[in-house]
């Protein structure tokens, strides 16, 4: 993957370097397809036909490649369609590649191109996507208890772990003071609690053969579009979904998870998805986290990347820096961040948690 | 499939329409899953996160949907991604839908998103899509011999089917004067020689199962974005790299096929095509044409439907319209033009043919 952050480059040039880097590293000269994760690079970039112009940009025109969107999941979405291919017998190697560029934007032109995944009734209200996690977030705090401290120790985690990353957006700790002071966003999330804008890509290699870390298990998950059609706001039914999925893929339950990478697009949605995906019992995730359990050190480490909050979240790109971190951590290769596990489990949101993945992987033994 | 032409209805209605009518057809109450298939909704109609958007438009809201995009070929791509899912064993039955709704805008806007996925470089400098249309047509004719006569012709066969097709976008034949006689738009290709901007929405229900027809084959073939970086603008090398993988697929060739639609976006892409699939022999399709070999009552009935010229062209859905007539035509059920035939061939083009597919579809015996 690339460093994540404000980057100068073109969004063709930010994939190509994941793409180099990831073919270096699988020792794969040539795929024999690609799939191209972008959630709108019409709006942000004036570009489209991002499958051809992306192989092309590659130096790869004549290998198949298509482009795959489910909003903010679309990395995943893209990895699932790479796997598909070789498991329908397709294709035996896949490059996966997503990534998005929008700093160059003003932002509340990036607020208009990500709010188009809000239902169109809603956003008619002037809603974005911060109102609606703010909505969430309150719904949560009233009816389950959560507090505000508990929320923003996501953010003081994720700031931690990333400044062992020398990939991630930001690489300054914060603390759990700065965090709860940060202006007001959207009451009751500040500034800390939601993730920056981000420029950046990340590529993956699928191969048929065995590797160091085989794909257990791949699943996803849907709900309604409108907010308004949904009975419960304190869980997102569309990671339930996917997660089981995934479980029932692979074989096993949240059990032998030991390593997580977790949609923290907003603090709270952390914990909603440990909860959803089952890796923490339901109203127990904030305590945990003000425990320590998800810390690096701790009994389940979350998002040692640091997050969508701290490694950044440049779309259509997180789900596969997901995937390329767990990879690392999976095969021993997370320098200065390194935690003990065989078994991870990425967790992608799109949309409002309308579209949302959850996919599993094992070293092997 | 919904009737195709100037549309009042939003694109979820559009593709609301199209859904029901296939699972009807199929008689599926509920999809396993969903692909969409949509080039630029977010430039067309404000509206993204399109799976979502749709699945829940449907009523499905949480049968897993997600996006897939190559430019005007996505169709085909999407029916593809649906075959990978049930191929690799994750579904059983997939609805594959596509549309796209764009004469709402002023044409000058639709041919800015449109050309979004000509090469950024070539584009700088005012180049369209008729442009580079034009500029293939004239090498065409000018290396191979290829008369606007015989070009024209394209456009009279495909109008004279679309009369009787209800569901196409222009109902009324046309003349070969009146074609040569129509105002000029890239010389050298007039206002007959382009297919129109249409709004549409078609779809299709893949089952795991035996049914009526089978995909025998499918393969995509793409090309650098950049017209400039190839060698020959007389045939396209996307076509014939997708043509070569479906028919290795389907283990026939194209003596095999008895029916084809093809994606005559404009007049000469059908004769270039019907080439590049090897259907007619190199140098002969406008001939052939002329001859009316490739007429209703022909050797080889191509686009009984009347084409992207005379069914009309609203890009993401018309792969799967192809795959519509090809069905009803396999199953007998083209009421009006139904030809005999046993294989049928549809051919899609994705930008300035950068990214191509064949699909292969048999009926059963």
């Amino acid at each position: 993957m690339t460093r994540f952050g404000r980057r100068e480059e073109s969004l063709p040039d930010l994939m190509a370097e994941a793409a180099r880097a990831a073919l270096a590293d699988a020792d794969v000269e040539r795929p024999d397809a690609i799939v191209v994760a972008a959630m709108n690079p019409e709006e942000f970039t004036g570009e489209g036909n991002y499958g051809s112009l992306i192989n092309t940009h590659l130096g790869f025109s004549r290998v198949p490649a298509l482009r795959v969107e489910t909003a903010t999941s679309s990395g995943l979405a893209a990895f699932y369609c790479g796997y598909l291919a070789i498991a329908a017998g397709f294709h035996r190697t896949v490059l996966v590649l997503g990534g998005e560029k929008m700093s160059h934007l003003p932002t509340p032109r990036v607020s208009e191109i990500i709010g188009r995944s809000i239902d169109p009734h809603e956003r008619r209200y002037g809603t974005t996507m911060p109102a609606l996690a703010g909505l969430i977030t309150r719904a949560v705090m009233h009816r389950t208890g959560l507090t505000l401290r508990e929320i923003s120790q996501v953010a003081v985690k994720n700031h931690a772990n990333a400044t062992r990353n020398p990939y991630a957006h930001f690489q300054e700790a914060v603390t759990l003071e700065a965090v709860m002071d940060s202006r007001m966003v959207a009451d009751p999330l500040r500034l800390y609690h939601c993730c920056p804008i981000s420029d950046g890509a990340a590529a993956v290699v699928l191969h048929a053969e065995a590797g160091p870390v085989r794909v257990a298990g791949i699943g996803q998950g849907t709900e309604a579009i409108a907010v308004r059609y949904r009975s419960d706001l304190t869980s997102f039914r569309a990671t339930q979904s996917a997660a089981q999925a995934a479980y029932r893929m692979a074989g096993f339950g949240p059990e032998r998870v030991e390593v997580a990478e977790i949609h923290d697009a907003f603090s709270p949605f952390e914990l909603i998805s440990l909860e959803d995906t089952g890796l923490i019992p339901a109203g127990k995730a904030g305590r945990a986290t003000l425990d320590g359990e998800t810390a690096l050190d701790g009994r389940l480490p979350v998002s040692p990347s640091g997050g969508l909050k701290a490694r950044g979240h440049p779309l259509a790109a997180t789900g596969i820096a997901q995937i390329v971190e767990l990879t690392w951590q999976l095969s021993g290769r997370a320098e200065g961040r390194q935690v003990k596990a065989r078994v991870g489990l990425a967790q992608s949101i799109g949309g409002i948690a309308t579209n949302n993945w959850v996919a599993l992987l094992e070293a092997r033994p």
